[in-house]
């Protein structure tokens, strides 16, 4: 996985779930990588990757390991965020990050490509991805927002568990196991795994995702509610949100209630628009139950939208249904995308 | 299974997910029964059900199997209520009906005792029971309408499996089963058996719930929309719903937004009042992470509510999470209750 012109890569949290993708999209999309470095925690360094066939060993994260990077994509919690993405930016590279670290810091751009790629301009060296649930909504709503103007947001969610993590994944499908053979289970990672109290998520709902504020909301839903302001540039935009975890591994699911500025708009307007919408593909023909589901997600860097129909009170008030791969648009694939239109747009220089 | 004193009481569906939990409701609640009548579509007539350790055989479902005949309870499909209710009506029997036949006949009432009560009175032979995901809401609602007035609501459901009947509880469960072990499933009854296309409900959402309409809403969407406004009296509410199955076998969740009429009403209001308000079951603790969860619910005839907390827009909005066990509240225990309340009413006669 290298070639002669190209781009020294770093994936740091190379061994999470998000960071696999990482490798994979890096992969899949034919990034021009010149040299790839796998960076993780200690506990996980000396792990073996296979990418293209090729042994990477990651290799502990440090301040030194970006000497000579041009991008970093990092994904491995906000702590090493906070610490390590300055160290890589003072070493000239361009951080992607893909934690909470640096979202809602006046001075780093939070960057969904389809919404505000313009953005990447202002950059002090970190970009910053920003949260899953957040991503897939804001891509189907800026084609209504950039026609139509855009007033009010109600989201409720319907989360995959990967959102937590490899380990929460295997807490699904063991937790499972066990309940089909009438076996006790034990919770231990979700839905927080530093909160105290961890809940049976096989066959349930759980309504908590990251740890309550003060507020009542949770830390996922006040996610939602800031990142959306930032990225479509509307601080005024009412936005509210009630997330919730499902059993289901991958691809997150979005209720979404909105009210857009214009008048005499019709659901047939709205799907018009999101038909040719760039990161968007529409599924929606009730009549033949076509609808977007998760488990028809998994794998696309797509949003699948679907389900729009107009309220039935207020003349300017929608629904829809919005689904996408958590692990790719609303990670991996939304990060190299970044990569890309940095590469594209000549803000990170080429190694020859 | 029976008195000296006490009704004539028939179960009509008595072999279905919900007339099981019929006659477990009755025993359980240790409704007056001088005699149990068990019907059924030819089909299942003849099997055996025991209740409280007696053999009872279910018998087909006729109109003469109503003579004699003080309460029917039907659960067995709209047409075998629209043949058969009027027919037990005629023998004297009062119906309460568990399907959608006769709930939007404005000579019906459509009761939740905790909400309508009083239009019990009304009757004409036949009592409508709401539709489950209605019957939660409103019952989270009532209280809040009675104090404050009630302007707007919007929903998103998370709905058990147990809805489509005994059947999708097997499906979902032999399908999970199936992926785990790497086997391709052939969905069969999710999301409408009647329907064209079968969809996996197993680590999956399905955005469909009863059949599409032409205005691009479910009928159980429309069924939440219209049966608020009717067992509330308030015609002028503005109500929409996103209806969802979620591969959990008991228990419905929701998401509800909600505007009320009253200025200067906070969160902690909604809390004291549905503390004490009937049928209400509070858990809103967040900072102890306790909310309702589907899998804590079964078995239980109370309405959980949670998440209660105020919108961060508009000072009149608030969301909250609400969850009930849709075989019991959501049918068999609404059902049997309004069974209850015609006795005490002294709107049925009893036998001596």
């Amino acid at each position: 996985m290298s070639q002669q012109n190209g781009f020294n890569v770093a994936v740091v949290g190379a061994t999470g779930a998000v960071g696999q993708q990482m490798i994979q999209t890096l992969v899949k999309e034919k990034f021009p990588i010149k040299k790839l470095t796998l960076l993780s925690s200690s506990r996980s360094a000396g792990k073996i990757v296979i990418v293209n066939g090729e042994e990477h060993t990651v290799l502990e994260a440090k301040p030194e390991s970006f000497e000579g990077v041009d991008i970093a994509l990092f994904s491995a919690g906000g702590n090493v965020s906070k610490e390590l993405a300055p160290e890589a930016v003072k070493r000239g590279a361009i951080v992607v990050d893909n934690t909470s670290a640096f979202r809602m810091d006046p001075e780093t751009p939070l960057v969904v490509p389809e919404v505000n790629e313009g953005d990447l301009h202002l950059h002090n060296g970190i970009i910053a991805n920003p949260n899953c649930s957040t991503i897939q909504m804001v891509v189907a709503l800026e084609p209504i927002r950039k026609h139509f103007g855009l007033k009010k947001v109600i989201v409720s969610t319907y989360q995959a568990v990967s959102g937590a993590g490899a380990s929460a994944i295997e807490e699904l499908m063991e937790q499972t196991k066990s309940i089909l053979n009438n076996e006790a289970v034990e919770p231990k990672i979700l839905p927080v795994k530093s909160d105290n109290n961890h809940y049976q998520i096989a066959f349930n709902a759980i309504p908590q995702i990251d740890k309550f504020q003060e507020n009542g909301y949770t830390y996922e839903e006040m996610k939602m509610i800031n990142e959306t302001k930032k990225i479509m540039h509307i601080p005024k935009l009412q936005v509210s949100a009630t997330c919730v975890r499902l059993p289901v591994a991958v691809s997150h699911s979005e209720s979404v209630y909105f009210e857009i500025e214009a008048d005499d708009v019709s659901a047939n307007d709205i799907k018009a628009l999101l038909k040719d919408a760039p990161g968007v593909i529409l599924q929606d023909d009730p009549e033949n139950q076509i609808y977007p589901m998760p488990a028809n997600c998994v794998g696309s860097n797509d949003v699948f939208v679907g389900r729009i129909r107009n309220d039935l009170d207020e003349k300017r008030g929608f629904h829809m249904w919005v689904v996408s791969d958590n692990l790719l648009k609303g990670a991996a694939w939304n990060s190299v995308q970044i990569a890309e239109r940095l590469v594209k747009l000549g803000l990170v220089g080429e190694r020859e």
